[in-house]
């Protein structure tokens, strides 16, 4: 039952540098961007390929052509590429479909996107399933425009091809199975969603590395089509998913955010709640509302699966959102070790919350004659344990988790579950089968 | 399904302006006023008269004697008529049986009844079961009363006749009914209970214009024995009530009151509770208690129907209420108007609260392809019906009616409406049959 | 059902009285001085002796030897007895082995216990499990130790014996029981038992004296194996006990402590919550927690019993609390008294808490011609006595207790009890039978 803590001290630097490997690839919902990145994981971790076919129905949905892009630029009279892919991938609209032409600055503009409440950040903007094409550009570069004729070219293909998606299966004890979502379609933006990314990675590399009692499946998909071609290979397997959790905007400063899975007070909620209040860090828990992320999908009412979202600042509430902002400089390791650690600790809270059966329910046993209770006098860390012993042999009637015990008792969770440990030692305590 | 909403701004005025009218009648809880008074609706919408005859047993009550009164006076030595019946009819006391007879102020004094706080006001009192007799003058005028003989006289009968009410049935699609209840046995008071009696009558004259769902009842009764003895003829398709208000002192200034059912949370407890919160105007919920109005007799136990109460002050809770202080400048037609919309709106929403399933319960459906999502960009009033319709999609699992979504997403009802208006017309939601 | 108030003014004197006999004892969990103790309590009422032999196994307990004492000092090389038995039984550590010997300081002070924050104080210790001696003094006594040998003394016995503890029943009309509880194995402390031993002992005494509705056990049990010992020999026949209290520390001024039972919400924890609620005094309501006094044994999960734990000041949050400062001064009779009172009436509350059946539960009885209701005006004290029959009546469906009523109203149990046998008086209500 032991389950060894995590040691490294350089997972916030290991994820940041991994991140930082990812971040110039052009990443979309489909498409050779995706492809790298996903090798790239598979460096870490072996993560299993899926390529679905364009063109495939999904439930509702179909599975959109393959995107890809070599090159785009809008060149001046002089010839000098004033915006210039190359830069950065964010200057072309997603899935903007192949140009060449010439256009006057007057008839360019509706195809240019720009923030001018931040005239330094590239604005990030998709097209997925409107055939268009444009430039997002910084307010600056915009306002420098002139009444000139410029060349147009997106150097993009929209074809046929696959969308591709990462799955990794860390098998347990049960087959009862830990989601832990990320989304893999976004290019150069860091928070949303590398940080994901990176976390989702090197959790799976870290339990990977120990004794599960539940099985773990890391998916690195698309936003949206990838989660919903996932569910619609996977219909009836997905009812093996006991907790679960989309990961996403883990390395920025703000505080922690957990989303409650559309259930609302199920076991991973309880879990997050927990060690979030434990954490001395600030925090909130928001209700569940079918926005934001994958869980959208995994929590629609014919899955209605126990899933929920945990991120730093909550999604679009920065300014860097969904712009240039959120860069290498936005995110650091500090953050995302921060992310990393109360993850893990709710994954490891998951494994240990067991329901014991307390074996000398009549009345307490006697803790004294078995070294347990203090002697004459006590610190104020014995009797912190003591009362944790108390509370588990109190509870463990077999109706309490340790997580309930922790719950109703206010102590927190690693003391409660230590406590159970001696008393198991000790004979005093049995599992429940369940 | 569409049900018109109310285009009249009239409404206010029109109801005050049938309050103006109403105004002189002297009604008491039987007696040629009450009737009088119905036939007056009866010009607006077509009640149906009942007539309950003296002695009859309801339940644990006897229908009293009908009272009658033609004049009342007290005259001085000089023969003027210091109170007069003429001038108010709150002068006399409620169902004063018949007097003739001369008095010095010591004896008269007993049978007198002011307010030394409000020396301009008249005070209403009442003695149904009694037999007795009294007069309500204003304080200033006791304090002219001198130490001289006075003439009495009270034209009154009260005699086997009957107990007088309307009752208006609106047949809807269903048998399941709305019950609308006013008392109608007060005398020339504005707020209480004229306001009541005007609202429902306009209210029904409404509804009488459009296609119902519901089935709608509306009862002008007296209190307390006029509620009694409709209960006791209908004790078994009361049961039919699925929803019910009792409305009344809904013409003053105050901020609204909705005092819920004995059962406490039935739907027209959540119904007027969410209008209220969303009405942007002062109001408090309160809990049931058997006290007020005909709701305490349909909430007895025996019946326990989910009625609450509709007001604006509460009953008893300003210095106005009855006395002469609650004329026709205390009620005012905006004030109507305000309580007419919300009631109006509750009703509504009680006909438009259905249940739906999602047609596409695996994920979302695809919107965009529908035309249903925001383009690229967007504005405020878009993105709140794209959550409307997020929110009418993962909660329409055939376990939630419209209001239950409202309530969870903090919706305003309306927002939501359209939005499942919308689902169903693009074949995305289908009701769900009761 | 009339069941007479206590008229008494002298309880709170009489308790205090019974606890200056008791003071001077010397008690611990066996032996003489609980003899002593369980014969004075007999001479008020006819408690049973029960002696339970050493050795014997109780749950994963057993039964320890019997501890007496006659004699203990430490005397200096003057052969004076610098502390003495004979001046405080607080001064031997409970359940020291016998010991004759002498002693340079130096050795001796790991068997001096003091408390340096309260330098005229005497600490209170045992050592009950763990054989061992010593000696508890003031931390001035301490500081005037030199640097001499010392003749130690203790003159006491620990062999195969008894554990003693009283009994007494009560009984009622029903077999279902209300436990009273107290520890009663404290040496020279007030606050910490002998408040709860007096009055349990006053309770019972009024009690015996009228008719009961429940039995009554009362239990003068030494703390932790006499409640263990009590449950191992009546495991079944406790399953009888509907309500329990334990009570201890009762008087000393600190305001009220109610400690819920296990299972939170139950009727007893309900009927002190509403007694303390309407006290006017202050209190607070915490929750159950698996530490304290006998409340730990009587709610472990096999028994699970509805039993709470009524005390001024919380268990050891008072300095005194453990120390020879919780002596005849730190108590006071009125604290004792108002201690009384309220468990009295949280006892009768439970006694009259019946369900009755409105005999006319359609629409309100007419409480006018049964003279119930106020005539014309009508003071506050007659408008809360109809509210309270109005509310009887609304909610006496057969689902209500009275103090669900009470609670739900608003309303002091005590009004809503009287409004209860008027309207019985009256044939309005019957009693349900259990």
């Amino acid at each position: 039952m032991v389950i060894s803590e995590l040691k490294s001290d350089t997972v916030g630097t290991d994820m940041y540098n991994f991140m930082a490997k990812l971040y110039p690839i052009c990443r979309s919902i489909t498409g050779n961007g995706v492809r790298e990145t996903l090798r790239k994981i598979q460096e870490l971790i072996p993560i299993k390929i899926h390529e679905v076919p364009s063109e495939m129905k999904v439930f509702d949905w179909t599975v959109p052509k393959e995107w890809n892009i070599r090159d785009a630029y809008i060149k001046n009279t002089h010839g000098e590429r004033i915006i210039d892919f190359k830069n950065s991938n964010l200057h072309v609209v997603g899935y903007s479909m192949p140009v060449k032409t010439k256009m006057v600055l007057k008839e360019l503009r509706e195809y240019l996107f720009t923030i001018p409440e931040y005239p330094d950040w590239i604005p990030y903007r998709t097209s997925y399933y409107k055939e268009t094409w444009g430039f997002c550009l910084t307010h600056k570069q915009f306002l420098e425009l002139h009444d000139e004729e410029y060349e147009i070219c997106i150097d993009s293909t929209l074809e046929n091809g696959h969308l591709t998606y990462g799955e990794y299966y860390l098998e347990g004890e049960s087959t009862e199975e830990v989601l832990i979502s990320s989304h893999i379609c976004h290019p150069s933006l860091c928070n949303d969603n590398l940080s994901g990314v990176a976390l989702s990675t090197f959790l799976a590399k870290h339990l990977a590395s120990r004794s599960r009692r539940y099985s773990f499946r890391f998916l690195f998909v698309p936003g949206t089509i990838g989660s919903i071609a996932w569910l619609a290979a996977n219909e009836d397997s997905a009812r093996n998913i006991k907790h679960g959790v989309v990961v996403t905007g883990v390395g920025d400063p703000g505080p922690f955010t957990y989303k409650k899975s559309r259930q609302g007070d199920v076991e991973i909620d309880r879990a997050f709640g927990h060690v979030l209040k434990h954490s001395q860090q600030e925090f909130k828990i928001i209700d569940f509302f079918p926005y934001g992320y994958d869980e959208r999908q995994y929590c629609s009412p014919a899955f209605n699966l126990p899933v929920g979202c945990f991120m730093r600042s909550s999604h679009g509430e920065y300014p860097e959102y969904h712009t240039s902002g959120d860069n290498l400089d936005f995110v650091q390791p500090q953050y995302l070790k921060e992310s990393f650690s109360h993850c893990l600790k709710t994954l490891t809270l998951l494994e240990r919350n067991k329901v014991f059966l307390n074996q000398n329910p009549h009345c307490e046993p006697q803790l004294g004659r078995r070294g347990l209770y203090r002697a004459i006098g006590g610190q104020a860390e014995g009797a912190k344990r003591e009362m944790a012993m108390l509370w588990v042999l109190n509870l463990s009637d077999g109706h309490h988790t340790l997580l309930g015990i922790a719950e109703r008792s206010n102590i927190p969770f690693d003391v409660v579950y230590e406590a159970a440990e001696v008393l198991l030692d000790h004979g005093l305590l049995k599992e429940v089968n369940a």
